[in-house]
């Protein structure tokens, strides 16, 4: 693709490197921004940029957060003995519109996948442990999606949770197998939240022949 | 959709004001960016601030431009003689690419669309007309997509044309009847280019039983 503007180049090259969008794509995006006026466009920038500047990630549960401790964790009327273990920040959205859940989270900041060099350290996992050694958490839900990098990210926590007095559950197999939890409509979200279960029953599925 | 942090609501809602970037999109272009280092995200913000604010149109054709005049504008290789009239730059650029013309460029910014309130004053077809004025053209070459807006801005500009003594030309429908003109294959392209027809031959096809 040949450009007769730099500046026109340069935005395109910036938008391509979002993931899922091309190259036409991105010069569709571009142009559509130049129709608009500068002060939107402006906004749109500024946007961006505050955004990454300012950002904080909750310091007990590592939700996004524009304070140091975020709403969720500092909303006095949630029951802070039930901790929901999520791999991103989609996750807590996607579990917060089903208004069936009034526990705290705890977002992991991804899933244990060898393939792509992401091991149990580069999770938050020893700060979920801290939580538990500090604070009387009665249940841990493990609601990562029924992948094969959420399984083995369940079992590697679940191992760890041995030590501790507690009840851990996993959301019910509503969502069908190598679904991604972020597109499960709210009422299966909603249900699996509900009808959790211990969490050797999924040993028990997955160990029949 | 909840958002746990403003500056996160202010940037999906950014995003998702551009065309075919729905709400889940935009949160996850927006995710994708907070994994970004702050230099690359300033990078980004910055290039469309800075494309907004710097771009120029070519005083001529109406191409997107660096400068008042643009490259091929001021390109003294190409051939002058001929023009090709455009919807928009994104035709500009795949004509560009099939390197099979070689002559100069007239951007018209839209094309005639009464049901979008696009009347020909919209368009840069007055500015056309003083370019024939001014400069020696021997052949116009109307490059519109082949759909009811395309069709009607080639008769109304070919109407417009029979004053002067100029050939005026029309790609050959290689493209699909209803398609975009930018969608098009490199090879379709430039042979439509290259197999361009007196604009009868269209009038002809069309009255046809």
């Amino acid at each position: 693709m040949k450009f007769s503007s730099s500046l026109l180049e340069n935005a395109v090259l910036e938008f391509s490197r979002l993931p899922g969008i091309g190259k036409k794509t991105a010069l569709r995006l571009v142009l559509h921004l130049l129709k608009q006026d500068i002060p939107q466009v402006e906004k749109f920038s500024q946007a961006i940029s505050d955004l990454r500047k300012g950002i904080q990630f909750c310091s007990v549960c590592f939700n996004i957060s524009d304070e140091a401790v975020c709403g969720i964790c500092n909303d006095s009327t949630r029951r802070n003995s039930t901790i929901c273990v999520v791999e991103n920040i989609r996750d807590v959205m996607a579990i917060e519109a089903t208004q069936q859940y009034s526990g705290l989270y705890h977002v992991l900041g991804g899933l244990i996948s060898p393939l792509d060099g992401i091991g149990p350290a580069d999770l938050n996992i020893d700060p979920l442990l801290n939580r538990l050694q500090e604070n009387r958490v009665e249940e841990i839900i493990l609601a990562l999606s029924p992948t094969l990098e959420g399984d083995t990210t369940t079992y590697f926590i679940c191992k760890k949770l041995n030590e501790f007095p507690l009840k851990v559950t996993t959301i019910s197999r509503g969502v069908a197998f190598g679904g991604e939890l972020e597109y499960a409509d709210e009422m299966t979200l909603a249900r699996s939240i509900m009808n959790r279960l211990p969490v050797e029953t999924l040993v028990q599925h997955q160990s029949m022949p």
